[in-house]
């Protein structure tokens, strides 16, 4: 890892629905946030070039490496392994690994990206399996929730660990100082649920961790507000975000079909509607944009494969605040204290 | 179970929060929309007796018998099973095993009415575990979620048994035709997730089982009304239902609070206000009241400890249609069909 103050970004230029634009556009409203920040753009160099005609500030800041490669959205992991060690996905991942950056950010393939990332930099000691986290709205703010589906099962050490890191990301990302933690199950009493997370709510009581542990959490507390860090595994993770996107989706189509439903309900929108501009910016899903890899030797960070310049900005703002806040430091200082 | 038209039902009186003023308003509601159906209420002759005073076209349906015993919300399972023979949960659950009634209705602690229902009625042959199913908001409708924690996990076969009963589920509650089923997992490729999914997943592709499979979904097809019939584990399910709930509930919170913040938004809501009043009843969640016991050789119905008259009234609803369209009857022919 570098030491300087400047952050140094190694962009997959090529991955995600709209690359290599999103990622230009992304560094340039990150140029207008951050004097600290400077890009490697891995990918096509006449588009990316054609794209810094456009916007000249990132070109003062970047350079590129060139690559014909890429990983393609649905191609395997193991595929993408084997294959792809000059895609422009695994060659960013290199330049981190190397030292020559200090993140990599890609909206491309996630089974990928985290199959090389893990090849590449593998997990932080004492951690077993990395997790992915992201930031979810709740009535009183974003939550951090995790694993999002690195894994498909976890044990109870495991779950003890994403709490650990979850905690990091809160710290880091959310700037709270004692994040309040609680553990995803089917019930608040200590009876219920899996033994994976009735024996990871044990080690977590345990009060030398120095986690502020709530207890059991359901799935209406994550709306709800009730934690800053909602662990689970990646199963239920993965479902639980999806829901919650889904039926954002949903309530926010009705509530606008009941707007075009009647003539007065059409005037009633043009009077409330700068209420609900700002209510669609609160819950505008591209600024929970940049899921992290955690529990890895170096930082990586996914952003959504649909993501606009806008969107992909996001990423980019939680990869310079991961690095610049140190947040491995963190997990590592927090795993050794566990431990002690 | 009795043959003749006239549904009767089993009333728990005394479970649920507001009960029993809530179960006598929810059965007069029923009687002004059905009227095939008698009532016993098993409880506290002398409250139930008062609500009649009220509510005398609930009277004239109804019988009384008379108990001082309840389980309470708290109660462990093992606990009501042991002391709670008396209780009016138990009375009413054994109504309908001795024929008495048609089926049971309680809005009371549910781990205890699962544990008795199950213990009296037995599950149905063919069936290795019961599930809980109830309805679920989507942009297209409802659609049918199952389990909601009746387990915490579930192997391929009891996977495939859930997608056979919220089929049936689905034909009786939702008047479908052929509803279209999908199994919970991390990803729509069928290389993704637990082994049990999978494996589940290859069974019901078997075309011979007859039911309108439609794969893999997501979270996020919950609320994009994707499927009919999501089929989980109840670990999954239960966390899925509350996060939705969670959810809906932060976006309706922050609509209202628009709505509140200027003078404009405030006149805005007073036009729009019969439109959101609509929506509101669309997605008002005490008309999804009335989750199924399935799997059991007798109908057991849970609704909301929560429930209003209004609300409970629903649950009541769900009661008689499955009973009518002897749903018991068509999961038997279907597992029949599948195991032919």
């Amino acid at each position: 890892m570098k030491l300087s103050n400047i952050v140094t970004i190694a962009l997959d230029a090529m991955g995600g629905d709209y690359a290599p634009a999103c990622v230009v556009e992304g560094a340039e409203i990150l140029l207008r946030r951050y004097n600290n920040v400077r890009f490697i753009f891995f990918g096509d160099r006449n588009k990316i070039d054609q794209l810094f005609q456009i916007h000249q500030t990132v070109e003062a800041f970047s350079e590129i490496v060139h690559t014909d490669v890429l990983v393609a959205p649905h191609d395997k992991p193991s595929v993408a392994l084997r294959r792809g060690s000059k895609s422009s996905m695994r060659l960013a991942i290199d330049a981190v690994k190397e030292g020559r950056a200090d993140c990599v950010v890609s909206a491309g393939n996630t089974g990928a990206l985290m199959a090389m990332s893990k090849m590449v930099f593998k997990t932080l000691p004492g951690i077993s399996r990395p997790a992915i986290a992201a930031l979810v709205p709740t009535i009183k703010g974003d939550c951090v929730l995790l694993d999002l589906g690195a894994n498909v099962e976890s044990n109870a050490n495991e779950l003890v660990q994403f709490a650990i890191m979850g905690d990091a990301f809160a710290k880091t990302v959310l700037s709270l100082q004692s994040p309040k933690i609680g553990l995803l199950n089917v019930g608040s009493e200590e009876l219920k649920g899996h033994d994976e997370v009735k024996e990871a709510s044990a080690i977590l009581r345990n009060t030398e961790l120095g986690l502020n542990f709530y207890g059991f959490v359901e799935g209406n507390d994550i709306g709800n507000g009730t934690v800053d860090v909602v662990v689970t595994d990646g199963f239920t993770g993965n479902i639980a975000l999806k829901t919650a996107e889904g039926i954002g989706k949903m309530v926010s189509t009705y509530v606008a079909n009941a707007f075009k439903s009647s003539f007065f309900a059409k005037i009633g929108y043009l009077l409330a509607k700068p209420a609900m501009a700002s209510l669609r910016k609160t819950l505008d899903p591209r600024r929970r944009n940049g899921a992290m890899f955690l529990g890895l030797s170096e930082i990586a960070i996914k952003s959504h494969g649909s993501a606009d310049g806008y969107s992909y900005y996001f990423a980019l703002k939680v990869a310079v605040e991961v690095v610049s806040n140190r947040i491995n430091d963190k997990i590592l200082e927090e795993l050794k204290l566990s431990l002690g």
